[in-house]
C-alpha cells in the first residue's frame, strides 16, 4: 500500500522543537529563522529528509512556511489550509492568513525595532527573497543567509533519498535526450547564452529521459544540471543514483558529485540563464554578474507533449479508468453506512495495483464523504475516517503514476439518495465541466481567458468555488506541472500537446463537496464548414474515461448540447473501458453509461 | 448636421508636404521625425489644429503614427486600418503592420548605420519613448526631442480651439468638485504625494465638473491641472475658455495661462504623481527627481459612476433609444435599393436632434451596408456611399452626447431577405451578447476574465471577431473611456458603477458585417436563494433600449434562456420606449418587440 492513514505529525511535538530552535537563534545572534515547505528543488512533494516544516510545526499541507522569532512563530497558510492548520499545530504557533498578510507586513508588526531573520539560501528563490527584502526597505529588518538551523537540532533527520535512477524508455519519451539537448541548446545559443542552470528535477529528468524515486508520488531523481549551448550537460547527482543511467546518458552528459555543483558554477562562463522563480538563491549568488534571468528552458517543451507522450498518457488513462470503474462498481454494491473512507482508498489502490505498470499513486487519494468532501485537500487519517452515510456524496480524487503516463481523475458519487440541492449543484458543476470540454478557442489565449467557461453555470446561481479550474499534468512526472494552468492568474498561452485538468467543484462547508475532473490535452481544432478559414483555433481531446454519476444529475438543468456531450462521452467510456472490465463490472458500466 | 461626408484628406496632398518636411530634417541634422496621431492630451479625438498625421499622410484613422525618414516614410497602422490606409496614402508612404512590427524593429532595418530621429516631447509619453529607446539600445539609433517640424511647414494650420468652458450641473455630476477634490487629495496625502499632474482633459473636466467644446464628439475643455494634497487645484487653461467657469470654480481652483504650466512644474514641491501612460514626456522631464509614477488619480473614481450619473445615463438612453426607433421604423418602410448609407446617417442624426439635450453625436456614425459592414471602422463618405440592397445587412453604430449622458448603440438590420449564413452568424453574435448581459460574476475579476463569455457561441462554430468585446464609456465625456474594458488585455477589476459596451460582432470580408451593442452598468448582484452567502458578486444592468432585428434570428440556434432574455428585453423596450414614440412608430415597435 502506497498510501498510509497514519497521523504523521502531532501538535505536541512542536513546542520542544521550537524551543530548541530558539536556542540556536540566540546562539547565532538572530531574531528569527524561516522554515519553508520547499526543498532545494521547489517541488510540491518533498522527501522526509526535507520535511522540516511538518517536523517543526506539525503542519503537513503542501504549501506554506513558518517564521520562528524569539517569542512568536507564525505559520503562513493559504485559504485551503485555514481549518487544517488549527488541528495540526500547538498554541505556540500562530496561524497567519497568507497571502493576505505578507511575510514583510507580519515582520514589521512583530519586530518594530528591526532585527535579523536568517534563512537557508538553498531553500529560497531570489524572487521570494527580493519580494520581502524590497518590502522591508527602511524598516531595519534584514533577511540574511545562514546554516539550516532546523537541520542542526533535528537529531533523527532521515537521510536524503538515494534510490537509483533509471532510463525512461524512448517509446514513452518520444524523443531522445540527444535531440532534446540539441533543440534546447539551439534556443540558448540564439539567446546568446552559454548555459542554463536547471534545478527542477522534473526539468532535467525530462531533458535526459531519466526517472527516479527520490520522493513519494513524483518519479524523479534529485540533482542539478547545467545545459550548455553545445548541447552537452553536466549532471550533479549522487553516485548511488547513477549506476543504471551513466552508460545510457553517454559521453555528452558528464556526471559529477553534488558537492561539485557550486564550485563548477563559480568557473562557468556566462551569460548563464537562471529561472528567478525556481532557482535557489545560493545558485544565483554563485553566478553573480554572469546570470541572466529567463525561463527554465525545459518548462515549455516539457509542457507541450509529443505524440508518443500523448498516446502513452491515453493508454495509461484507459487502464486507470478500468481500475476506477472496478472501484465504483464495488462501491455501488455496498449499502450505505457500511464502508468507510479508508476502505474506499484501499480498495481503489488495490484496483490500480492490478496493473503491473503502476509505479505509485500520483498523490494521496482524497476520499471525503459528507462534510469531509467540502475540505478541498482532505486526506483521510485513522482519526478522521468516516462512514459513508445514506444521503451523502463522496468526493474521490485520485491518480496513478504509470511508465506511460500520469493520471488524475475525480468523481463524486451518491451514497443512497442525494438531497435535491446537492443534485442541482452537481448538475451546474457538470455543465461547466462539459462547457470547457466542448470549447474551441483561438490560438494565443491563456488559461485566464477561458477559465470562466467552466464556472459560469455556478456563477449564474450565485455560487462558485475557491480553487483553479485546472492544472498542468506531466508525462510520468509531476501531477501538478507548470507553466500551463486553467486559472485566472495564468498568462501562458495554451499550446497543442499541453495536458491540463478540467475540475470544477462546489463545496458547502459542513455539508457536502462536489468535484468532477477529467484530464484533457490541447489539440489543433479541425476546420469547421462555415468557419473562418484564416483563424487558427484549438480544442480539447479528453484523456480520462469513467462514468459520471447520473443519480446526481438533474436533467432539467442540463441543456441539450450538454446532454448530447454526456451521452456521447458515456458511449465512449463504455466502448473503451468496457472490454477491460470483469463481467460483473461490465454490466454495471452498461447501466452507468446508458443515455439520459 | 454634425457629421460630414466630405473626404477630408486626399493621397495627392501628402508627397509635397513630405518633401517640405524632409527639408526641415536636413536643416535640423535629423534622419527622421515622428508624427503621432495624438495631441498633448493623448485622447482619441483631436482638434483640426492637432490633426498632423492626417494632414501629412492622408491617413485619418483614430490610431497610428508616421515615422518620416529622409528616403522612406512608414505609416504604422493596426489591423483595423490595413485596408483603409491603402486608399488614403500616396505611394511615398509605406504602410507598416503595427504592433506586429514595432517602431524600433523598423528603424533598425531602415537605419542600419544608426541615426537621429526627432520627436515633439509634448506629443509622446515617457512610456512610449522608453519602450522604443530600450529596444534601440546598442544600435546607434537615438530618439531626440526637437521642435514640431510639421507645425513649421503647415502654413495654414488651424488655430487651437478656444470655445468657452461651462459648468457641468450638479444634478448630472452627482458630486461637487469640492467633494471630488477632497476625496482625491486624501488619496494623494495617504500615498505621501504632495500633488498630481493631470493632463487628460477627461480627468480634470470630471474633477472640476466642467465641460467644453475644444474637440469634436468629446465635450471637454483642453488644459492641464495640478491637484494638490490640500485639495486645491491649479488649472492651466486659455483665458478665452475661462469666462463662464471662474466664479463657479471658486478660490480653491486657481486659474493660470497655459504658458505658466511648465515653469510652475519646475517650482512644484515633490513627490508629484504622474501617469506614465498619458503624461507628455516634457512634463515628466520638468519634474525630474520629484516625480513618482502612479495612476491618474481621476481615472478610477471617474470610471465608477455615482447614482446621479447612472440615472442621467439611463434617462439619456431612453431619449436616444426613441430616436433610434424612429430611424429603424423609417428604414423598415423603405424598399430595398432605394436609400443610401448617407441618407440613413442623416435621418438618424435628425431624429437625435429632435432632443434639445443633444450636444453632439458621440462619434461619427458607422452605417455600412453589405461589404461595407465588414469594415469595422467604416465612415461613409461621398465617394463610398452605397445603396442598401436587397439581401444585405446594414451595421448601424452610433451615439449621442447629452448633458445627462453619453450613448453608444449598434443594431444590425436586414434589408429584404437576409441569407441563411448571415442569420446563423447573427444568432451566434446575439447568443454571446445575451450570455454577457445575463452574467453574474465574483468581485475582483477583470474584463480579460469574462470576455470569452461573449465570444463562445462564435468560437464553437469556428468563428470570431478581431476587436474587443467592449469599452468603457464616460458620463457626458468620452465614448471610449478607460481603464475598464471587456478585452483580453484588461487586468482592471470591474467595479460597481462602471459603464461598458457589450458589442460582439462578426465580419465576413467582402460580404457582410454584424454587430450588436448595448451599454451596461456594473451593479452589485442581489443575493440568490441557494447561492453562497459569503460570496460578493456583480452583475449588469442594461442601459440601451432598442429592438434587435428578429428577421436576423434563427430561433433554432438560440437556447431557451437566451430566448427568455430576448423576450423580456423586448418587453422592456416596448414599455420604456413605446410611450416616447410617434403613433406610427409605436405600432412598428409593438411588432418589432413581439415575443419569439
Amino acid at each position: 500500500m502506497f498510501q498510509s492513514f497514519e497521523v504523521t505529525a502531532r501538535p505536541e511535538q512542536g513546542p520542544p522543537r521550537l524551543k530548541a530552535l530558539r536556542q540556536e537563534l540566540i546562539g547565532e545572534g538572530l531574531d528569527g529563522f524561516l522554515i519553508p515547505r520547499a526543498d532545494a528543488h521547489q517541488g510540491e512533494y518533498v522527501a522526509p529528509h526535507d520535511d522540516r516544516l511538518a517536523w517543526l510545526s506539525g503542519f503537513t499541507g503542501s504549501a506554506g512556511f513558518c517564521c520562528a522569532l524569539r517569542d512568536v512563530a507564525g505559520v503562513f497558510i493559504d485559504g485551503r489550509y485555514r481549518t487544517q492548520v488549527k488541528a495540526q499545530v500547538a498554541a505556540d504557533f500562530t496561524p497567519v492568513p497568507w497571502p493576505e498578510v505578507s511575510l514583510a507586513e507580519w515582520l514589521k508588526e512583530q519586530l518594530p525595532q528591526g532585527g535579523k531573520v536568517g534563512f537557508d539560501p538553498w531553500l529560497h528563490t531570489p524572487g521570494q527573497i527580493a519580494l520581502t527584502t524590497d518590502a522591508l526597505a527602511g524598516t531595519g529588518i534584514v533577511l540574511q543567509t545562514c546554516d539550516n538551523l532546523v537541520d542542526r537540532i533535528w537529531t533523527d533527520q532521515p537521510a536524503p533519498p538515494m534510490l537509483p535512477a533509471k532510463p525512461h524508455p524512448i517509446e514513452f519519451a518520444g524523443e531522445s535526450h540527444a535531440s532534446k539537448r540539441e533543440r534546447l541548446a539551439k534556443d540558448l545559443a540564439e539567446a546568446g547564452q552559454l548555459a542554463a542552470v536547471i534545478t527542477l528535477p522534473d526539468s532535467h529528468n525530462w531533458l535526459l529521459n531519466i526517472r527516479g524515486a527520490d520522493i513519494p508520488r513524483n518519479p524523479v531523481a534529485h540533482g542539478f544540471a547545467v545545459l550548455h549551448s553545445d548541447a552537452t550537460v553536466d549532471l550533479y547527482m549522487a553516485a548511488e543514483k547513477l549506476g543504471g543511467i551513466m552508460d545510457y546518458l553517454g559521453s555528452d552528459v558528464r556526471c559529477h558529485a553534488p558537492d561539485a555543483f557550486l564550485p563548477a558554477l563559480q568557473r562557468l562562463d556566462g551569460p548563464v540563464r537562471l529561472d528567478k522563480q525556481t532557482v535557489p538563491l545560493i545558485v544565483a549568488d554563485a553566478l553573480g554578474e554572469r546570470l541572466q534571468w529567463g525561463d527554465d528552458p525545459c518548462a515549455m517543451p516539457k509542457a507541450c507533449k509529443n505524440e508518443a507522450e500523448i498516446s502513452g498518457s491515453a493508454a495509461a488513462h484507459l487502464r486507470d479508468g478500468a481500475a476506477l470503474c472496478e472501484l465504483l462498481a464495488w462501491l455501488d454494491a455496498q449499502a450505505p453506512d457500511t464502508v468507510t473512507e479508508t476502505e474506499v482508498v484501499s480498495q481503489l489502490e488495490a484496483a490500480r495495483r492490478r496493473d503491473n505498470a503502476l509505479q505509485d499513486i500520483s498523490f494521496e487519494t482524497i476520499a471525503g464523504t459528507g462534510p469531509n468532501g467540502a475540505i478541498m485537500h482532505y486526506r483521510v487519517t485513522e482519526e478522521t475516517d468516516s462512514l459513508l452515510e445514506e444521503g451523502q456524496l463522496i468526493v474521490l480524487d485520485s491518480g496513478g503514476q504509470y511508465l506511460d503516463g500520469t493520471t488524475d481523475i475525480t468523481r463524486t458519487v451518491a451514497i443512497g439518495t442525494p438531497p435535491a440541492e446537492a443534485r442541482a449543484a452537481f448538475t451546474r458543476v457538470l455543465s461547466g465541466m462539459i462547457a470547457m470540454s466542448r470549447l474551441r478557442w483561438p490560438e494565443g489565449l491563456a488559461g485566464s481567458h477561458i477559465e470562466a467557461v467552466g464556472r459560469m453555470p455556478l456563477w449564474l446561481a450565485g455560487q462558485d468555488f475557491d480553487h483553479g479550474l485546472g492544472h498542468g499534468v506531466g508525462a510520468y512526472l509531476s501531477v501538478h506541472e507548470g507553466p500551463q494552468r486553467l486559472s485566472r492568474i495564468s498568462q501562458v498561452p495554451l499550446q497543442p500537446g499541453m495536458i491540463l485538468s478540467n475540475e470544477p467543484g462546489y463545496y458547502r462547508e459542513g455539508a457536502f463537496g462536489i468535484r468532477i475532473e477529467n484530464l484533457l490535452v490541447v489539440r489543433k481544432a479541425p476546420a469547421l464548414p462555415g468557419g473562418d478559414d484564416h483563424r487558427k483555433m484549438l480544442c480539447w481531446e479528453t484523456l480520462s474515461f469513467a462514468p459520471i454519476d447520473k443519480r446526481l444529475i438533474d436533467p432539467e438543468l442540463l441543456d441539450q448540447d450538454a446532454r448530447d456531450w454526456l451521452n456521447s462521452y458515456h458511449a465512449e467510456v463504455a466502448e473503451k473501458i468496457g472490454p477491460r472490465l470483469s463481467s460483473a463490472t461490465k454490466l454495471w458500466l452498461d447501466a452507468a453509461t446508458a443515455p439520459i
